[in-house]
């Protein structure tokens, strides 16, 4: 008999007995999974969907619940906020976001599509509540609606698009809003028929000829076969939680020691691979220490174990934690003045690394060399009393002088203080989710949507809330569409 | 008839007549592929060696012909000139300088057999002068044999090895030894047998169920099918010339302009996947700008565009041309004072971008907020008096007080300035050659080394010179052994 294996498709002509058949099969029911699920059956075919848990969830449970939605002028929450949004500018942040790995085309699509995935969103019965909360948020703390969730009024991103707030997030009260996201999704595709199959981890995909036809799940410590008529749909996550993986391709997470996910063990990458597809930029990861609460300390100054800047620290606070991690010296400080500091959260577990009622104490006390940190400040508050950042385009009212002391500096250690982390590279697809092969094409009976796949979230240091999740649900209904059709 | 493709293996039922046949086939006439062949040759192997070009060289042939060897005590070489060189410390380097993608066992084995390499190459008639040559050279411009070619002296590798100069370069009056040493080696496969088929390229391998057994190459447009019985080695080089990969794989690349090597396209790692070979740290690339020339420059020190340091400035030439590639604002500047500036080199495309009687009329030339370079270079001129670097452990003679006027600062653009590069990942392979699978398992009759591989230069920011070829050399040879074997 054929070894059963991630790495390489079972051939079709072994299999004896199909213990399940079905036209579409989905393999993981997060939020990607489940979006595939409900547009493969509305477009008509019959669903199996399959999760090795035992339960809906995956990451996008364990996320805010946040979407990235904008263009098109704008939602009606963003409009009723005074927002206006176009598409060209919502493509163009979406690409800036994307850096260097940016999928234009995907870019592109979500930015034109992006008002009638709302809808389709609030049609699956996704509450709303609608209103507009200003300031910097990680998630709301209440029910509210739209926030700004990237580094869309940030330079460099607000000279590349106008910006405007894109973060939709569930009305649910307080954070967590990805477990009742994803708890109505798997309501909407119950209610259309999709047979869900938990406690069922896929270990193999099975081939007839160069199709994908079906799937081997692991039920009971049994293998299982599954015949897929039109199609498999992988979305079963990244690779946070694949030790080798990591060691392999994204070497650099192993500077961190908190990553987050359910099982992400890159099995779907592993699986598409050995059916033939490509899968880039592997070395891809966003991270994120929970800086920005209290929101005062989104007023502060990062600077390295060398006492030097090295971003707009206005940017998305993902983006500016990636950015320290790039930072020789294993750390970075927070710098911050009396009007701005107060106790940080608990969970981020950062420390006071040192006070003073000058900034040339705190160099001292952090035992930087003098004319480091002091100078860089001294630079700083010069320009920032005249409304400038002539190193990193920091623009008011984040921009203020921080030179009323106290003062105190607040340390964020990559290995001890909270630095999240989930992968960002994966299978490659089109913008219909075909997962496609080295040459470009089409792997025949194979899909994939979410972070198995290189999707909107590309790049580490581009990252945006809601766009992993944008992602999952909007490419995670192209695929569902496309193994239906 | 099945397709002829680089992503999927031929098979060999479909072939109606071998053109050739032989038991080892080697694919690429640069150093790699050229000791591949003398060993297997040694072996007792029928070795056929098929080129695209019309004559050996590759990328090998365009380099200094520099190889990194020590351990054991050190070679006749290091010791004459005082050096004593540990097994031990040479494998510690060899992973400082492989970083977070060391491949640890590829380290052990070259550290301990590296001695033995080096009487091979004798062997095959490498001739080496024999002299140490002290002070910072990119190549010998004369035909001395050892130099300091990495970051063995500067910090933080000193402080993880004992420092021993390691490169060890071809006797031959200037630059550009690695044509004789190519013509050397192609000498001896010859000698020893060696059949060699030029303008002649891989466009797909031979599969006989489970493994390799030959490879079709292209020959005045037609398609010539190789039988080789007991495996094929690749030996075709990195993906440099391949746009479409490196935008997959290494977009950063994009930032500059000059890649390096001869026709590396990638086809060897394509050919290796699809025959279900790992491909791991595509990510990772080289580069360098050749600013320690003329070598008073290699006093000088480095800012970015901000004004900061970010490196060692005694490092290899390369560790500070990758991490200056990694400064925001698209270049950075190399700081000189009139006791070590001269006129820099022409083909490096370096322009003097400011001028002052002091750092702070630099600055102020530069367009630069006042209180930033001129910062920077107070606080090293400070220390560097005192003999130490707090923030970058540069050490004396290298380091040196900058304060003599007038002062010049060189721009190094990444965009118009010379910064060389070429790619480092590849294909997974076994300490023997063997190409792995994504399960960590041989492909059966499937073997490679060289930059078609992930090997001893694995990471972009500790590349050292030599490093390359010792391991196009070394692991080109166990490939080649392995195949016979």
């Amino acid at each position: 008999m054929p070894e059963i294996s991630l790495h390489k498709p079972y051939p079709a002509s072994a299999v004896t007995e199909w213990d399940y058949t079905t036209e579409v099969a989905v393999i993981g029911f997060g939020a990607a999974g489940a979006c595939a699920a409900i547009e493969a059956a509305d477009a008509g075919a019959q669903v199996m969907l399959f999760e090795r848990n035992s339960g809906s969830g995956g990451a996008s449970g364990l996320s805010g619940g946040e979407i990235y939605i904008g263009g098109g002028g704008g939602t009606d929450v963003q409009r009723a906020a005074g927002f206006e949004d176009s598409t060209e500018d919502f493509a163009a942040y979406l690409k800036a976001a994307g850096g260097p790995c940016a999928d234009e085309a995907k870019c592109d699509l979500y930015a034109a599509e992006a008002l009638n995935h709302f809808a389709w969103l609030k049609a699956q019965g996704v509450p709303y509540r609608g209103n507009y909360l200003p300031g910097k948020h990680i998630e709301p703390t209440d029910d509210s609606t739209l926030i700004w969730s990237g580094s869309e009024a940030a330079a460099p991103f607000c000279d590349l698009a106008k910006p405007a707030p894109r973060g939709h997030v569930i009305q649910h009260m307080g954070w967590g809003g990805g477990r009742p996201l994803v708890d109505i999704l798997e309501a909407s595709a119950r209610a259309k028929g999709v047979e869900v199959v938990a406690d069922a981890r896929a270990v193999a995909l099975i081939r007839d000829d160069e199709r994908i036809v079906g799937v081997v799940v692991r039920i009971d410590n049994q293998n299982r076969f599954v015949r897929a008529s039109k199609g498999v749909v992988l979305a079963t996550g990244g690779f946070v939680f694949n030790e080798e993986m990591r060691r392999k391709h994204c070497p650099d997470t192993f500077k961190l020691n908190d990553p987050i996910g359910d099982k992400d063990d890159g099995a779907g990458i592993l699986l598409g691979m050995g059916a033939g597809g490509d899968a880039i930029h592997m070395d891809q990861f966003f991270t994120t220490c929970p800086w920005t609460m209290p929101e005062s300390h989104a007023y502060g100054v990062f600077v390295n174990a060398q006492g030097q800047r090295f971003i707009n620290e206005d940017c998305y606070h993902g983006r500016v934690s990636r950015c320290a991690v790039d930072q020789p010296g294993g750390k970075v400080y927070l710098l911050l003045d009396n009007a701005h500091f107060v106790q940080p959260m608990d969970f981020a577990r950062m420390s006071i690394a040192g006070t003073g009622d000058t900034w040339e104490e705190v160099e001292g006390e952090l035992e930087l060399p003098k004319g480091t940190l002091s100078a860089t400040m001294a630079v700083y508050n010069d320009h920032a009393r005249e409304g400038r950042d002539p190193l990193f385009g920091k623009r008011p009212p984040i921009l203020t002088p921080l030179d009323q002391g106290p003062f105190v500096a607040l340390e964020l250690n990559f290995q001890t203080s909270y630095f999240s982390f989930f992968t960002l590279g994966g299978l490659r697809t089109s913008t219909r989710g075909e997962v496609l092969d080295r040459a470009g094409q089409p792997v025949s009976g194979l899909f994939a949507a979410g972070r198995c796949t290189s999707g909107l979230p590309a790049w580490g240091h581009g990252y945006s809330s809601g766009m992993s999740l944008a992602d999952c649900t909007f490419f995670g209904r192209q695929a569902g569409r496309a193994a239906a059709g």
